[in-house]
């Protein structure tokens, strides 16, 4: 990249999607002053990721999805360090970052890798038209050669998660109206069929299995599945730790602290004498405690 | 708070937010199924924040200040600094949080700071019923007893922020339908006009400013002022973090590293005999070198 | 600040820390090679804060003072905080800055603030070398005109915390080894008698104080004490989050889910009929459930 | 998982490293007490992370390294985003946290996969035993099978990084004194000069590759490789901040506000007639501007 040298200051950043000078915003090319007020946040989000304005059709969709993924309470660890990063002191931008970079690989990721898996699914399906049934054929080679586990279905808690239903009469609407295609709703559905089949119990969509569908139907990259999960969990968290900031609770831990951590390390043992780290500590002879409950602290 | 050890588990998280049990999710009491499609999502955001429903007349005027706050380019540093986070290889869910994390005191807490002056100077016009003109005595007064700076008047870069008179359309809408009591975007205004009587030139007003007048007719908590900055403005940097994804810069530094950054420290020296850290360095006489331009580099 | 758009790039970065060329690193004036293998950690992290070489006299002092604060096991927020971000599928990175934000005003800033209020004791007994107990009266002074709460003292867990004695005996060698002047360590040892005094109960000293007192023989920053604290306590943090990424758990809340949180909100309700918010939901009558306690969850 | 259900909660937490009870401290079964003013900083970075004591003949090896990778400069975007960070008013837990943050799996994490890089050529080279050349052969099939680029080789900046053969003095030390093996030590060199036979240029070993020499000598996990990067960048990142705190920047932008950032996308449009977001905006005929170079600003 020796190239990187030439580039000129200017061409270091570079946008396509504000345009500022003094006097002027435009967001995707629209002047700031015609969005405010005529533009409601869901569309904004959607021209900033997207570039376009969104069809009234698939709005009442994508506003449904991320209101179902804003919350899931304090079990969620997500909701749960922002909580507590109030309570160590942090203002509210630090705690809703706290909260927001939760949203790894596996908790608010999940939707971005169900994207993927509907997409390849897709795709394999279409090569497997002359099949009896494609998608079970598909799921089974899916589950074989790339990953036992297909992300988006089932859940730890809820038998029937209130959120699915109710986005797939929405996803209906949508398709009744054109506003969608409905290939990757129905592709969805007739996963969980197949899983049915092929593990011989139910595994119901979740809300990251029907969210996926969704922003399938809508040709988003998997990617922004997981970047709109962030902004939708983001009204949570920051619910949650202005809530905190009013229960006056200091260095909050995870449990209150009368309920012991079980250590199960070495039991006490001595330095070797000689001055600093000259060689491995020898465990106490007779010390065979192997592991103990330990009353909890908080610093 | 010896007593906390007496908490209960089931006691140790509290929340007024959220109730879910398996196949129940319900925010502020609202089943979500019934939200879902028919709540849009700054209503969500006043919703999970107040607890209660936004008025229609309050919801255009919402949704304008959060469109304002998304996004000022490149040169703002929580767009850059997610920007640089995708260039190191982070996701979009840390990226968005290095982004919104950098919305402290100083950049988008000045919406927090401004409401917290709108609301003081309410307090200190009331005060002062009896003066020719309350607005401009109270400004001198905070500015002499609290503060010389007043937070949301002024700006580096705009000579007229577009965004401001269309939202003060929108609070002027917003009166007319009795949504709002226009109090704050009054006294707002008559800062302005204040600043310019005692600095002997114009401050005008800018987004934190309009943006605060805004919150506080409605009468929000100062916090909510930055919380509210922090949602909106994670939308833009999540536009532009996923849009810098595309770009394939690794390691993105601020500037092309062929742009030198300033070395001022001490000249070239050698550390003592001795073997470490036995003394304070000498700096090697004759090199006098103070400081010089250095050009900079990336890891 | 329009001055600023005369800063040439080449000014918009400055450093007196370190000084980057090809072929070469100095950091505060001494080649990086030279300090490779006879500067140890805590001396770099000396000379990187300050410029200079660290003396032994004072390098176990900081060694001890910083060992103590590197852990304080899973109930601590920085902590827990890290161990849940791994379960979320977050790397070591991005859990370690978890850990490590967590540090804010109240959880290791009291360090910085413990620090703030023995340097400004310092100049209140100087002011009143004159009086019989000046520590007494100045604590008493202190408590009244700027804080009832004095940082460091008092300690929800360890009747006697087991690193402040030993500190002690460090800061007493380092003392008769003339590398400290001792007037902190003293100082803060006659707050605790001042406290025993003034409230008629014992508030031993915690790590935050004596680490405050060590810093104030140093001559630091109070604000570099919170940074020291990070620093050391990111080592406990790194571990902690290593660790969980063995144990496999994944979406960690703070509790298991079969424990319940507490919902304390208002008792299930429906919209109103119209269509999107149009005006507050009214609470379902005879639906007088207060509050009640849920099994939690996890997403 | 239905399992966890029945976790008690005193084992939902579980450590090795440290054991803690009213007035008890320890740590990999060490008091705290006895570590204390006994046990150097990166000795205890070892015994937190491998829970055993580091020999004095890897001590200095292991610190060198560390204080190789501490820093490099307001260029790398782990330096410049923590200086970013002071001055939106971020404190000092912050401004580490967003620094270190961006060590991803690009910025930071090449150490990582050069050890997994390391570990499998080791492999590769011991079932090519019987070769003329294992090494050459083995990376040529790594570059073949696995992946074109090899981590931690090639720098863009420095035609020999200073700190690389400092590093090999020590791994040839540690290696005369029996502390070490030197099979990577070895295996890296070997590398250097494949690479260099391979693509008919020499690609220098930098810091990430002489670090992951070291830790694979040591070893270490290759997830702790960035792990122990973070704990050294994390000293210069702390170093970075508080300079920048004392110059006094607010709202530090990547470049000056003059040097502008280049937007390149759609030129300035209306949206459609209708109320919000019914259609696609139609860009301005005429309007042909396809990008053009702005000037910046700030918030």
């Amino acid at each position: 990249m020796a190239d990187r040298a030439e580039i000129s200051p200017g061409d270091w950043w570079r946008t396509s999607i504000i345009d500022i000078e003094p006097g002027k915003i435009n967001v995707r090319g629209y002047p700031i002053q015609d969005l405010i007020g005529r533009v409601d946040f869901v569309s904004m989000i959607w021209l900033y990721l997207t570039g376009e304005l969104l069809t009234p059709g698939r709005r009442k969709l994508l506003e449904g999805t991320l209101a179902g993924s804003m919350d899931h309470g304090p079990h969620a660890p997500s909701i749960a360090a922002a909580r507590m990063a109030v309570s160590c002191g942090l203002p509210l931008n630090s705690a809703v970052a706290t909260g927001a970079g939760m949203l790894g690989d596996i908790h608010g990721g999940a939707g971005q890798q169900c994207m993927a898996f509907l997409y390849r699914l897709g795709e394999m399906v279409d090569e497997r038209a002359d099949d009896a049934d494609p998608v079970i054929s598909a799921v089974r080679d899916y589950m074989k050669t790339e990953s036992p586990f297909i992300p988006g279905f089932g859940h730890r808690f809820h038998p029937v998660d209130p959120r699915v239903p109710r986005l797939y009469e929405l996803m209906d609407e949508a398709k009744a109206e054109g506003a969608i295609d409905g290939r990757y709703a129905d592709l969805a559905r007739r996963v969980e069929d197949a899983l049915a089949e092929i593990k011989g119990k139910r595994l119901p969509m979740n809300i990251d299995g029907v969210s996926a569908a969704v922003f399938c139907e809508f040709g988003l990259a998997p990617e922004l599945g997981r970047g709109l999960f962030v902004l939708a969990r983001s009204v949570g968290v920051l619910a949650h730790a202005y809530e905190q900031g009013g229960q006056g609770h200091r260095i909050k831990g995870p449990m209150p602290r009368h309920i012991p951590y079980t250590y199960e390390g070495p039991a006490e043992r001595r330095l070797p004498d000689a001055e600093t780290g000259t060689g491995p500590g020898s465990t106490k002879s007779g010390s065979t405690k192997s592991g103990s409950t330990k009353s909890g602290t908080d610093v």
